[in-house]
């Protein structure tokens, strides 16, 4: 499996992806699934996947295909010059919509699921920062100020924290520490999240990524954050007030 | 949907379940999951289920008229005569098993799901308190000190913080709270989980319920725990040390 979750605030987005996939719990394997794209002062763009691999692969090789195409044919549509971040979204599912439409005969002999989600968000100059989520079939959803964040994969261990502290109005910083402690539940929980993570932020109205990096295994600040969550997490429990339950 | 937490310690049995089913998120309806038999001072066995409704109901029909038929003729083996706490779990589970058999067919024509599960946990006077997890198929597996709780249901967004604190050592009292902290996160983030609760506690050695309770959706104390709950996780939150991620 695989957990993804990515917030869209004010202050921009954040996106943080583990990097495990498996093929049954005796075929796991190590995959980026948020990439990057940027034209720094001009767009920031960050995608993460959940699903079919191959179906995943397939979208961004394509996309990344698109663009080295555009450079002898600048008038070749791209993730990377279309004119809005709706207008990418539409890319990406039109892509999803090409991949599927490929495999899904063979994958359905097979019996293999074929399902996929791409997470896809960032910000073009003149534009605002926006975050969709699209499915299988290509059609997309945008994150709004009543939702804020969107989850993929392995969703269910670490919503109750965001659902508790994100809001539109959170900071970057405190989004970022609410994306890693809802992983940090999550990697505890289930063993087919896994470590290594990768972590993307993009500041409002910057055009480019404030941060873009990989989180191991052994990271002291994710295992100093894991630390005090589990020991403020049990000091809170364990002052609860005495109830009549 | 549903969700069920049952923890087994040291200090005895805490089973918390939630009370609504659902057919599709338009067909919602509100079900006893626990269900207690007492023989005070001999015994005490609490039960709770999830998954097909016909199939649960009907364990409990049959395992009631068990009991009823056994006043005419005590040589009959029933739940609240079995010598000991695996037998008790070895009858639910060949209940289970001729639920199974007698719908299977049917209900697989209809493509519906028949998969269900049963906790069973208690005491009987001369043995240990124990805890048992009832599959489909009518086989189980007991909690053990390696893994104190099972759920059923809708267990993803309650298991961190059964994860985090529930150890064969926790007294009672934590345990119950944990129970209800686990509920509180499904019953937020996931509208299949639902109000009022029933809970049962069963005090090691005591052989009779310790609690017995209905927890209504306007429960004064469990809306000051859930509130204080909420509370606790925001300011742990925000207490978080700043960190360099």
């Amino acid at each position: 499996m695989t957990y993804c979750v990515a917030i869209r605030l004010n202050a921009g987005l954040v996106m943080l992806a583990d990097t495990r996939t498996n093929a049954g719990v005796d075929n796991i394997s190590r995959y980026r699934k948020l990439h990057c794209w940027e034209v720094p002062g001009e767009r920031a763009i960050a995608m993460m996947s959940a699903g079919n691999l191959s179906i995943t692969q397939g979208i961004i090789t394509r996309l990344d295909k698109q663009i080295e195409k555009s450079r002898d044919n600048p008038d070749r549509e791209t993730i990377l010059n279309a004119d809005s971040m709706f207008r990418v979204a539409q890319i990406v599912g039109d892509t999803m919509r090409e991949m599927q439409e490929q495999h899904r005969e063979g994958m359905e002999m097979q019996g293999a699921s074929f399902d996929a989600t791409v997470l896809v968000g960032g910000q073009r100059k003149g534009g605002q920062c926006r975050l969709f989520l699209i499915y299988s079939a290509g059609n997309f959803i945008e994150a709004t100020p009543d939702t804020p964040f969107f989850q993929i994969g392995e969703h269910k261990y670490g919503k109750p924290i965001l659902d508790r502290v994100i809001t539109p109005e959170t900071p970057l910083e405190k989004a970022t520490l609410a994306a890693c402690v809802s992983m940090d539940s999550t990697l505890r929980s289930n063993l087919s999240v896994g470590m290594p993570l990768d972590l993307a932020v993009i500041k409002a109205d910057e055009y480019c990524f404030f941060k873009q990096r990989r989180i191991e295994k052994d990271d002291e600040d994710f295992t100093a954050l894991s630390e005090a969550w589990s020991k403020a997490l049990n000091s809170a429990f364990h002052d609860l007030p005495h109830l009549n339950l």
